[in-house]
């Protein structure tokens, strides 16, 4: 077994390497990168879906898919109004730096100010693989249940925000709302979360308003950077 | 990269060995096992709680939890009645046949006619590791959206039953049945599929009757076996 450990420990850290290096890519053109997990059908491609009109005229944005299998979520990310690609992970259970790496390849960095990277549905696998995206969001949905921070939580461990989409099913599925923000606070204390619904549209403008934020800060670290860098700025 | 490849055959080539094991274990005593498989939250353990109930009196039951953490569902399954092993994972995104047998080691398997095994919520690790049981069932749920047939192939196609729970939910999401069965029949054709909901008790009988059904002939299949084996049978 612990030739196994050993090669996943490799893997990882090549992984991590490659991460850095998407990151390096994604600053050096001021380009704000977002990871988005969450479980299948939770709604990842319903949030983008919302998110590229909603923001349309104030940000530049562009979508990488990871799914096992087939290009259903580029397809209607690209008719949502987003340039779009699709990575397929031939089975694997989350995207990591090398498919991001790959799909950044095929897009023109200079023309986008947000990323946003749909992973693959799995509450488990993404978490443990960088991808050199800036922010992890997760999406956790009502139909889903309230024990769900309980029983992943390197997931919610790790993320730097929480959307908690289908609110609208609240009057129709039994979800204690505090017993749920109770877990993720126990295992993220003061965790930015956006209660909403993609399919209403309800609560859907403060999560704008927050990626449009990220945004901006991601080019003012980026244009602090050049000015430290360059004679000029010195 | 192929001493990687090597390594993970190797590991499966184990898990299959072990999951014999533990498939000879079970027939020995006429237990029928089930590996229940779903998302995230489509209601694996609110099944489980149906059924313990639902089949008093008809089949001796015991309920093996697979989670990364906690023993939530373990001790949701006590509740409704059910001998209950947890399993924990330590961060593996499913059960393997090592797992099962030692949760197997904790039963009196003489006393069992029907092991269910609710394996960790993913729709794609599971899908790859035999545990030894004799029937694969996956748990689709209504919210989850009808396009998860196309995006997890893999799932689909190696499950002998299909439950699609939260039909009581079909009047509040957007989810095409026919879109849904059409993907399903093209990866596994003639599935025996239980649309159902859980909270409200509806369709519930049928799977109940399926699964009974099941037992019996593992039960038949065993004393098939035992009388060709013994010499007053032969």
């Amino acid at each position: 077994m612990s030739r196994r450990v050993q090669v996943v420990e490799n893997i990882l850290s090549a992984n991590d390497h490659l991460a850095a290096a998407n990151r390096a890519r994604l600053d050096a053109d001021a380009v704000l990168g977002l990871n988005l997990m969450a479980s299948p059908g939770a709604g990842k491609t319903a949030l983008i879906e919302r998110t590229v009109p909603g923001l349309e005229g104030r940000l530049r944005l562009a979508v990488v898919d990871g799914d096992v299998a087939t290009s259903i979520d580029a397809d209607r990310a690209a008719a949502a109004g987003a340039v779009a690609v699709q990575v397929n992970t031939g089975g694997q259970c989350h995207m990591d730096a090398v498919m991001l790496g790959g799909a950044l390849d095929e897009l023109d960095l200079g023309e986008v100010e947000l990323l946003i990277v749909e992973n693959v549905g799995n509450l488990i696998c993404p978490a443990s693989f960088d991808l050199g995206t800036h922010r992890n969001v997760l999406i956790a949905s009502v139909p889903e249940g309230d024990d769900k921070p309980y029983k992943y939580p390197t997931m919610y461990r790790g993320v730097d925000a929480l959307v908690i989409n289908k609110v609208d099913l609240m009057p129709y599925v039994e979800f204690d709302m505090d017993y749920f923000v109770r877990g993720v606070q126990l295992l993220n204390p003061g965790l930015t979360t956006f209660p909403l619904s993609c399919r209403t549209g309800e609560g859907v403008d403060a999560w704008l308003d927050w990626v449009a934020a990220q945004a901006e800060a991601q080019r003012d670290a980026a244009a602090g950077a050049a000015a430290s860098t360059s004679p000029s700025g010195a």
